[in-house]
């Protein structure tokens, strides 16, 4: 995952989950504003879909474990080599992936089988994205200092977004709080793309001064517009879906 | 804002703001406990007065925009000059109003589109009172140890006015912590003041001593005397509106 | 404060408020599960009561704040005096009085008037709690390494009674969360007075040594063992007014 | 406790805890969504059942606190000696132990005693969680980096597994909940052997290098392995459970 595509792989799978995420709250909430017959048969449609999108999200979770195992120089399942350890980051990437995957599993069981409890996937997924911000909080150690920023906010945005997730968890059908965990996400995606364009250019031209607390100063407000956009797009997206 | 109008500015504005809502929030609860008929005709009332409200903000919201990039020394809307970063001081203030001008934008879609939750509003402002608080968090880079502490109380009071903006936002309907609110925006409104008085003399004479641990000692207790002063006003527009 | 007596006071007080309260919700938990009747007309006592604890707490808070003025080496009112801030300890200390002082006119005007709502004091009560917590956070500058242990664990407790106070604003009519608030205090009031065991010996006897971990080892679990006997008192409080 | 036998005995207790209470809450959880006789007739059953657990543990406590004291290098309840603290980390464990004794205690009295509130087992077991993190927190001082790293986990892991049986205490009949708390509380056990293994070796062979920053690297994901075995193995007892 250090390089260009590493970081460009969980941020389109995030970018993309959101969307879906987001559009399916809006879609959700507008049929139950409407008349309950249309909302009945929905709700058959929904029961496939979300069957569909345990299936992907599974799917995406088993690219990215792959993908950090059997890249070029990745660890090819091996944990222990000559004596010391093997590529750990490849190894917390996999097991970030693989906390997505059981949240994937926890969404197609709920859906096969009604008597676990429907709030089940929530829990898992707010589980796997407080185990994604506990490793990144780890993930750090010995980079320079704009390096270690832009991985601080990430684990600020995960841990938030793993927060809005547990209160869905707790309070259900909350269709703001949803719109504000697609908003999170879609803001992870977008700054993995940020940390990308930081610290590794797909040019090859020179990337940023790490050492220079200007940058750390221009990436907070960044941090912010990245932010405002991503309401920007949930909005639009809620006014191309009513429409 | 590195000056006493700077400063100035967005404490009126929070002022006004905090003394606005808290009348309203008075006068809600006082006509739900009257009639039900006074109530009706009010909540019409409530309507218009709630545009007017959105607009307001959004107008205020631009204002500081404008003001920031304009001013003699501003940014002029230029990010990168001459191979460096330009006025990012003056760039995270923008930022900030922008977030507020979303929640205004946010108010006054709410009030015309029937079919959006009407507790959008308070997540906007929850929302740009948290992107306030990180961007003061991360804005005091490299300064003295006082202008560092009057900064981080500042963190701190609209810290938890995001928070108790966001309990709103979950618990619909709660007069008092509306009210604990406007008193926390008022407090942040008047340490605005305290700051400027703190950092700048209107008048030019000898600011504080910038080093002293002392002064840290007496801000402690200041910042909670500017508290309890705001919950006293907060009292007296109580029994102000209830009379 | 800084002597035997000055932390003796507030460890009394908080030790007779924590029994008094603990008393009073065990009582209207009791009183709640027997016969309606009898309720109704222990109703109009504990109206009574209530006007007579607001009137004590507002004494209390009074009698706090003079005796931190007008004791010899005290401020005597002047802020600030010859180029520099005059006692500003006992100045913190007042101010944290002033706040309990404000919970005790909530109180009383919660009582008087009927159209407040009634949860009012408990959310002063939880702002007194947290603006103690952050003075005393701001207290100890510049002491020794046990000195500022024994105090942090002072912070550390009065903001959990802060939370659990704000909680019960929140969730009212929760018996537990009454009570462990008492117990809390309870161990505040207890605190106080560990706290001037360590640092000041009242025969004169030489005090610990502040500078020695182990001693900060010793006092972790003697706060803990503080905390189990406040609620072995709680509970045989329990056990007195059920029988 | 500081060899292999006195991290084994408190991860085997939790072990078995972890496992009776998530067999316990899935029971309770299926025979609900049974026919109501069935419930009535298993209600009788569960109150024995309960009574049990509560003498269990304890029993459980009392072994711990036993064993603390009476080791052949335990402090034998002397506290202060030759003008120094004796053992204060044994204390540590023996005020741990016994928090969950009075958990034990609340949980016995509950069930016979009718009118007591009937989540304070939960409120006893938060809190006996909370002084168990608070304990550990102030207990690694002065030893190597990777041993604080580990006990560092265990009190987050306590920490988080006390604030979800806070949210149980707060929120009653969650069954995700109290799974959760389940399978946290079967991630403290196993960490408790973890610590073992890095730490000491049954067998006498050379124990980790306590200093290396690539073991921190890999304990982090090793720590969230152990958690996802601890969801499968919940998730094992839940499909035997209910089959």
């Amino acid at each position: 995952m250090v390089n260009f595509k590493g970081h460009a792989l969980p941020g389109t799978l995030f970018i993309i989950l959101s969307l879906w995420w987001s559009t399916r709250s809006i879609l959700k909430y507008v049929c139950k504003k409407q008349k309950q017959t249309f909302y009945l048969r929905s709700k058959a449609l929904f029961h496939r879909v979300e069957l569909l999108e345990g299936t992907i999200v599974v799917g995406m979770a088993l690219t990215g474990m792959i993908a950090e195992q059997f890249i070029p120089r990745g660890p090819h399942l091996i944990l222990y080599k000559e004596g010391k350890w093997n590529k750990l980051l490849s190894w917390h990437h996999f097991t970030m992936y693989f906390f997505f995957g059981l949240m994937g599993v926890a969404h197609i069981l709920c859906v096969t089988i009604r008597s676990l409890p429907s709030s089940l996937p929530k829990l898992m997924l707010s589980n796997a994205l407080f185990v994604e911000a506990f490793i990144f909080h780890n993930h750090t150690h010995g980079r320079e200092m704009v390096e270690i920023f832009v991985h601080q906010l990430l684990v600020l945005v995960i841990f938030l977004t793993g927060l809005v997730t547990f209160m869905e968890f707790l309070l259900q059908n909350n269709v703001l709080l949803e719109l504000l965990r697609s908003s999170l996400i879609l803001l992870q995606g977008s700054w993995f793309f940020q940390i990308d364009s930081v610290l590794y250019s797909p040019s090859g031209a020179p990337t940023w001064n790490l050492k220079d607390h200007e940058n750390i100063m221009f990436l907070t407000i960044c941090f912010c517009w990245h932010y405002a956009v991503s309401f920007v797009i949930i909005g639009v997206n809620y006014a191309f879906v009513t429409w």
